[in-house]
């Protein structure tokens, strides 16, 4: 493509991202498109000669916008809200330019710098101490699976040479986590090459955060039993409810037991920023390792997690090899990224991180944090305050679990309340319950002005709203309810909505 | 960001990307910035107020930018050259922008349908047989992750629920790569858990290429001695030599033993595409899996790498765990991403691998790929016609392998001939011979009109031209050609560089 048509098409692309963002509410934030219907609409094999750049970007409005689900729509509320702030979509288009691969410190010196100095400043807004080094990975999922290596390469004498089968002196191994946490432990596990029953998940209390006496009393049952116990993951703002583990009393666990301790701030680890959540991290600093994505709260298009770790030393000797052909004159003296990590290749991730962190300021994350938890608060007092709805769950965060309670529900509802003990009329109100509510989650989802997601909590299905959208305002959460309070009505009976 | 800023960023970027692109040439191929350098010029704290966008791009101008390595740059012969190009920088753009994240088919109809249409485009085009299922990752190292341990589901019964270690039933682990085998290899067996002694590396012949009568006497003894042997590895187009291990006798070898066999074509893999390359992977559909980077020889800017796999219900049986938050109605009529493989998240990159194959098409793609192999074989023709320099490798895609000759080893060159048997005297002629080379290596790299990088073969240092960039043409590679010889004269003290 010569330079003129680059230039062409270029602008053309910003003003259509740029009304896009605007707009974005202007499509239904969850897509409306059927299983098949997008692959469907294309040609099954690639055309013989190629295209003017005009007919692909007409087809891309045509056949692939439809089947989006606008992740940078106002009214999304599902799983975590997250978004391609300006800045950062910027920054990416510039990585995507310069396709840096930082896989040495020379095949691209500003990654591998930048990468270390923007850590260094998240790392420090948050308040982590400088013993913890930081890396940039895809994903939480990849961060984790990184955590639990280096926990492995730890305590399993051997582990990178020899392995873990045909070796008698190498038992099974246990992992702990709570019942409430993320699944990516699971597979970590599982992929580590522990078997999924490693992983042992440990009670939570009322609030759905991990008890520090189950857990002691499970490693010491394990050790009992000729267990090896090598790694505690301890979650602050979990994935159903955004619950807090009680890290210092967890900490004092992993250092009885001389344990590796993960904390997963996935979605929760960038609240730290906020004086008035730094209550939630502390005891951090004792863990060995932390993630946060910034790709979930803090504005930084998908995908971006970084890990903080105290033994980035054993994270390199589990998986530092370097081949002939990746020798460099200069290794003694810089960090080469693809020593730290499964990934030889590393795009240019710490970009989108540092004109973010600088497009908005410290205090500009902050005020924004803040007002998505006001926001999730005042939904929170709008449930509170209905006697058609309850909420499921503390609201530590942005996340508010609730659900809608159908009037004949209502009558029995000391009987069928979420915390209560089950009956089996209790059992038999809470699935009618529960139907109720996947139905009214159902139709505000059909509107194509909000798009929710749920969880189950005890058995029981709860809705969940979860604000993190940058686009998100007071209007935008007050519609979500009036949806809401409009569909559960009709659903019930008592109205139709507007 | 108003979208009025939006607008007017955007555009500035356009102007600077398009003239980045066409001027690739003005900055020094690699980096000349010190280790520290880029660290030591940038604050050591995010700034406590947003700062405006514009003062951000200019400080990446004069900050980030001197530590890039440009492999955008038609000088660029290191490693695997590969190339962003314009429709693949525009469609990453959009992606950025869109902010998907596919983990299920709702989140991302478009994504999703998108990414199983144009890897099955890619596999037609490579004549890949439609039993092959594919998957989009982010690099190589990723993608045979997951082939392995597809394999280590299939080969270890219970591994998933109960693990490797204290069982039993389960002895030492071995899997079988060449000598010349990309190290992605040995770094995804030690992830598993298999430990690095589970990686037994097979003698190559003259050529480079996996000896399947070694590789077969390896596996009968290590039977034998009782290890259970899970997977092969057979590469076409090897990292140091691009070299294609002879697969339909490999595939004989895995049948005989009932081995999983995966095929690295990360680098080579798209070779297939060009009739006259068709041989190389004659056997392939014989494998299990079969991973190729787009982001390397096919115009696609970094990060997007294709798992093809006939046991894709493997993947998913190692991989797949739903948690209550990421149930949906419509989960037993699509495919979910996050159920084939250890990352939840998946960005939507499909989107570049549609715009890139749409815009240049299949004939558009064959012809860039045979004049880069083209390019080869001519900058091979140079290096054996003259006295002064000699080929190390036979050159069957787009990378030449070749070392110069000072006049004082020339006297000796029957002895030092790097395919000879070793002697003494040899050795000290070949020390020599390394040090005159890695010294020129420099030299050029250090003119900042080309970068290349080296590897050695049987001991030796070789330089390695790879072309894979598609601003390369005929004149750089003849300019690099003639800074070689200019370097390698006024080295050897037969004159100096213009």
């Amino acid at each position: 493509m010569d330079a003129e048509t680059f230039r062409v098409q270029g602008h053309r692309l910003v003003e259509w991202i740029a009304d896009y963002l605007e707009h974005s509410d202007r499509y239904p934030v969850l897509a409306q498109v059927k299983p098949g219907e997008i692959a469907a609409a294309l040609p099954t094999a690639a055309p013989a000669e190629g295209e003017p750049f005009d007919r692909i970007l007409d087809d891309f409005e045509k056949q692939i916008v439809p089947g989006l689900t606008h992740w940078n729509h106002p009214g999304f509320f599902a799983y975590f809200a997250i978004s391609a702030s300006a800045p950062g979509i910027l920054a990416d288009f510039l990585s995507s330019a310069l396709n840096q691969q930082a896989m040495l410190w020379r095949t691209s010196p500003s990654a591998t710098e930048l990468e270390a100095v923007t850590v260094g400043w998240l790392r420090d807004l948050m308040g982590l101490p400088s013993s913890f080094d930081g890396v940039i990975y895809d994903t939480a999922s990849i961060s984790t699976l990184h955590a639990l290596a280096a926990a492995r390469e730890l305590k399993v004498p051997g582990v990178r040479a020899q392995g873990l089968s045909g070796r008698a002196e190498v038992p099974r191994v246990r992992i702990y986590c709570s019942e409430h946490a993320h699944n990516s432990v699971d597979k970590a596990v599982i992929l580590l090459g522990h078997g999924h029953e490693a992983v042992r998940h440990i009670p939570a209390d009322e609030n759905f955060s991990m008890r520090p006496d189950a857990l002691d009393a499970a490693i010491k049952q394990d050790l009992a039993d000729g267990y090896l116990p090598i790694a505690v993951i301890a979650t602050v703002g979990s994935t159903s409810t955004t619950s807090i583990d009680p890290v210092p009393a967890i900490a004092d666990v992993c250092e009885r037991h001389d344990l590796w301790l993960h904390i997963d701030g996935a979605y929760g680890g960038v609240a730290a920023i906020v004086p008035e959540c730094r209550y939630a991290f502390e005891g951090c600093a004792r863990a060995h390792s932390f993630v946060v994505n910034p790709h979930k709260w803090l504005f930084v298009p998908f995908d971006l997690s970084v890990l903080y770790c105290r033994r980035m030393d054993l994270l390199r000797a589990a998986f530092s090899l370097s081949a002939d052909y990746l020798k460099t004159s200069e290794a003694a003296t810089v960090q080469n990224l693809m020593d730290t990590g499964i990934q030889l290749g590393r795009r240019f991730r710490a970009l989108k991180l540092w004109m973010v962190m600088r497009y908005f300021g410290a205090e500009g994350i902050r005020r924004r944090l803040a007002e998505h938890m006001r926001l999730a608060r005042l939904f929170a007092s709008w449930v509170d305050a209905d006697p058609d709805f309850e909420r499921t769950a503390p609201v530590p965060f942005s996340v508010v679990c609730f659900r809608a309670l159908p009037r004949g529900a209502q009558e029995s509802h000391a009987d069928s309340a979420i915390n209560s003990t089950s009956t089996a009329a209790a059992d038999a109100n809470g699935a009618e319950i529960d139907a109720f509510n996947e139905r009214l989650m159902e139709l505000v989802n059909a509107s194509g002005e909000i798009f929710l997601s749920h969880t189950k909590l005890r058995g029981r299905l709860t809705l969940r709203l979860a604000i993190g959208q940058l686009r998100t305002t007071e209007a935008h959460v007050a519609r979500a309810w009036t949806l809401l309070k409009l569909h559960a009505a009709a659903l019930d009976g008592r109205g139709v909505p507007a």
